[in-house]
């Protein structure tokens, strides 16, 4: 198998976000290699005798997917036996004759500390704090609060909206005890502007739930079936906004509640 | 000020690291807007009146980062006042000859399911559920145990280690009560072989314990500096390898914590 490389004096994350993007469109598998802050002569050469052995190895030329700031480190690696790709290469000039402003590169600007970090932390510990229902007290806090079924994905993707958008994001879950005659719990009623609902498909609820509790009650096909039926009816009747989460990624889940909820991110 | 734009068929977050990262390198300050999942004309030509609207609000040409499948769609894009920049440009057509295969471009390819999925979500709920020492009887499976002071950034690199990496990430903390004759807590022993400690300026850690409860002892500078020698000192004393957080961001932390500890990443 060929191997890709992503190569950075940072954390490498822009290098694997930009490698991965252009690979996955591509029908072909790949050993993945990271390599974080190389940042000094001797780490880089380091990195190329790695690239050189997978070289050796294997028989194709490694793909290397790098962003370097220092000039003297990204030339050691473009030496080496790999096919290098600077992504910043294409770009860097283009925009600064656009701006007429001359880049300032600097390690870590894209992944470091910055005045909005704190601001992203405070999310974090946020949504921690109103994960699951565990107190409603905080409501008046929330950027968004997520409903819907056990298992329907609501805190994976309470936790993705607040690292990567910095939203404070509690979660409540509709459990077997409010499902007769369902109706929106109080302390959800008065923060109803910022509920967003998640729902799923039925059979896929049941094989989640089959994994953590077999052979429950809870788990039962038609256990699932009923508090699905029921927690969107609920939905439509509250004129709840709500997503199924069956073939979706916490990243694309994220991503459409930030745009229909029209939440404003808190990053950058 | 000027307006960045970004816009994909999918979730745009590779267009956002991709735009962010070539912005970063500016000192120049942004409006930023985000528009994921444009994947219809409609929805394509509403993006481009906001694209129109900023520059004539402004007068400056907003900057367009954006990634499409579908060509036509990219089109209607690229006829928009704004300077448009497509990260995928520059690359594809280079890999392709590479690798001698054909791309075969696909929606949310980048960020969508793939069977690596699971595997992240199994590890946000491993991560979830070992939080800060509530339990220890599940770290046989755990990939690494952070340990350190209360409030040193354990749980939010935790957090970004499973999201980002799949790592299934316990955090443990030393607390008041360890601090007398400090010596590793007998479930850690166990499992020493995967510790990673944190660490953090003393001045640093008051700040932020005195924003979460002022005035207290647990927040006192003499308390702070009690416990981060007491734990240094066992971090020597137990070879723990250790990183300070102070001016480090999770994503930075997280990248160093996987390259020490020679963790692999379950992603991709």
């Amino acid at each position: 198998m060929r191997t890709a490389f992503y190569i950075s004096d940072g954390t490498a994350l822009t290098s694997e976000t930009f490698g991965h993007a252009i690979l996955s469109l591509f029908p072909v598998e790949f050993q993945h290699k990271t390599f974080p802050f190389i940042d000094e002569a001797e780490k880089a050469h380091r990195a190329v005798d790695e690239i050189n052995l997978a070289y050796a190895e294997n028989g194709e030329r490694p793909l290397i997917f790098h962003t370097f700031v220092d000039p003297s480190i990204k030339k050691i690696i473009t030496q080496s036996e790999g096919v290098c790709y600077d992504f910043l290469d294409h770009y860097v000039a283009p925009v600064q004759a656009e701006l007429g402003v001359a880049a300032q590169p600097k390690t870590n600007r894209t992944h470091g500390l910055n005045q909005d970090y704190n601001f992203r932390i405070d999310a974090i510990n946020y949504t921690l704090e109103n994960d699951d229902g565990v107190t409603t007290r905080n409501y008046a806090e929330a950027d968004i609060i997520l409903v819907g079924a056990s298992r329907t994905g609501k805190t994976p993707t309470c936790i993705y909206l607040a690292l990567q958008y910095g939203i404070k994001a509690a979660n409540y879950p509709l459990t077997e005890e409010d499902m007769d005659n369902l109706e929106l719990p109080y302390d959800l009623k008065m923060h109803r502007h910022k509920l967003f609902g998640l729902t799923i498909d039925v059979d896929r609820l049941q094989s989640i739930r089959e994994a953590r509790r077999a052979g429950s009650r809870y788990s039962s096909l038609e256990q699932c079936q009923f508090e699905i039926n029921e927690i969107e009816g609920l939905y439509r009747r509250e004129a709840i906004p709500f997503l199924n989460s069956t073939h979706a990624s916490v990243e694309e889940l994220a991503a459409k509640i930030m745009t229909a909820a029209r939440l404003k991110r808190h990053r950058y």
